[in-house]
């Protein structure tokens, strides 16, 4: 048996997870003998997306969401790369690399029936960096992307606020909306990420909500009112939002991440409802597997993020933590602001 | 100079508007010897409609909302039918009837460059009841049917919850999303009420919100979840509304009538906006006049209401109060329950 470290879900967590307690790395031992399940593969993770997510999966089994509950005392699940190290199918062979779904753990065998969650991971780009996969080419990038140009539907001259905006998805975002000639407006939460996203991504402006609140800011920002909110926060920066959204407003609900860890009764009473009446607003929540969405843009995603990455038209930022041990203090960043741009594992 | 009584808008109310304060019935004296004015009419009002959304034109001219703020001293603005009284307009002539915007006030001039917010009435149904023009074929009733159809997506086996159910537009709500194929269930502010919409307009059920929580009555009604919440009220029918949906349910955001007498800070906190997100929902508001709305759907609204009146396949139920001196009141009563059904004020 050869050791083989996994990153696990113990139990339900009721706040932020604690490392130990309700996560941790534990030894999934593998035999390393053993044969190639038939018709299946054993996989070496490269990389893993960290994701926010993965904190909706640590919940009650009874309570139903988007994906579904992890069972306590299995790993995590990530979008990875990874490569083939022994192989009994045609479409992998031993060495190329692959992208899907795996646990978050050095090895994974992979059999038959469970083959259709690995993809080949094609590079046919003049892109080197594979961790783009995961970012500005991955789940992210398609969730920006059919976010934006599905719900939001960026119009030229319009002014767009995007939360979270030096992340995986904000960045896309923002870069996107630039493109399209909308006025881009950025929240983050470190003056080095506000430089950032200014200085580096091309944002017309932004603010550190740390040090201002998202109603003053925008009032300062934007004081012709915003028309699209692209929101991966929720809570103030949503009520916010509302208040400064001009009539027929797009918000875009992407994600919540500020109430991630916090039971409803502690959620932020948003008291601007009466606003997406009478400034008749479409809010809409989505995530990335809907029909209209990466059944709708994924291939346009790919061809068209490919060739701005290539001309370095938009840029990408990842976060790169390494070593399987260092995972759940980097997945616990993420709800503090302590990364910086995509988080990746490197294993 | 003849008497001529107008309800009139005296001041900015904080709460709920105060008769003698904020609003009143003054004398507007009229000079019921002078001649037409050129290319005019003068109208003398029959029925006019008391409509919730008055409210919220008494506010501060700097706030910004979907119609223009009341100035103060003048009279309140609503849908009403008139008779001709005197005419020099060929598609007007005397004793002819209109339907339009006129002020809340017994006689009418209305001057040549503002003719066009009238028109005749047409009574070519079986619908003897003038006042149904100012409900299931007037605005209520196509704010019921565009909302309804361009939003609510009424889906044959599906639920949908209708708040203010007895009222002008939920009446009409119910009855269409029944046609439908949908199960119907409503909220209302009394047993008569409830009564009404289950055993007179065949609503599949309903409960009393003064008597049990939204969210416990959905609970109870609809443990399938909702798939469609038609939202006249806000508040907290709204964060139970979020909170008993299906994945991709739509909220169709006619009105928020719980705050239209509250300052921001006093409304209810809507904390389940994350569910918005997770269970990829769309809540949108809407006015009639919106460009998907009523120029979409008025032709198709007047043809398939008059004719289903005419089948007796749906009722109305109006709630008129006679007597201009009433009104104040009668607007009152549509903030605490007082009405029961579409409020039309005969003069």
């Amino acid at each position: 048996m050869a050791p083989n470290k996994s990153f696990v879900f113990n139990n339900v967590p009721t706040g932020l997870p604690v490392v130990g307690e309700h996560i941790s790395i534990k030894d999934a031992a593998y035999d390393s003998d053993a044969d190639c399940p038939a018709g299946g593969v054993l996989v070496k993770s490269l990389y893993a997306s960290i994701d926010p997510y993965h904190r909706s999966r640590m919940r009650p089994a009874h309570i139903k969401s988007y994906q579904p509950a992890l069972e306590p005392g299995n790993p995590l699940i990530a979008r990875s790369i990874g490569k083939i190290v022994k192989s009994d199918s045609e479409t992998f062979p031993v060495d190329s690399l692959v992208v899907g779904n795996l646990p978050i753990q050095e090895y994974t065998t992979v059999g038959k029936e469970l083959m259709h969650f690995l993809k080949p991971l094609e590079e046919k780009s003049k892109i080197s960096d594979l961790r783009v996969h995961l970012g500005a080419l991955g789940v992210p990038g398609l969730t920006a992307y059919g976010g934006l140009y599905e719900i939001g539907k960026p119009a030229k001259g319009q002014t767009i606020f995007v939360s979270a905006a030096s992340g995986a998805v904000g960045q896309m975002v923002g870069q996107l909306a630039k493109l399209e000639g909308m006025k881009v407006i950025g929240s983050v939460g470190s003056d080095k990420k506000l430089d950032y996203i200014t200085s580096d991504l091309g944002f017309d402006s932004g603010f550190n909500y740390k040090k201002e609140s998202p109603a003053e800011a925008l009032a300062r920002l934007a004081p012709e009112g915003i028309d699209v909110y692209f929101d991966n926060v929720g809570a103030e920066h949503l009520d916010a939002a509302i208040v400064a959204m001009n009539d027929f407003g797009r918000v875009v609900m992407c994600g919540t991440i500020a109430d991630y860890n916090t039971a409803k009764e502690d959620h932020y009473p948003l008291r601007s409802y009466d606003l997406i009446f009478s400034k008749r607003l479409t809010v809409r929540g989505f995530i990335v597997s809907d029909k209209d969405i990466a059944p709708k843009y994924a291939a346009e995603h790919q061809q068209r993020v490919r060739q701005l990455l290539e001309d370095d038209a938009i840029r990408v930022k990842t976060w790169e933590v390494e070593g399987i041990d260092k995972a759940p203090d980097a997945f616990l960043a993420l709800f503090t602001g302590g990364n910086f741009g995509k988080a990746v594992l490197k294993f």
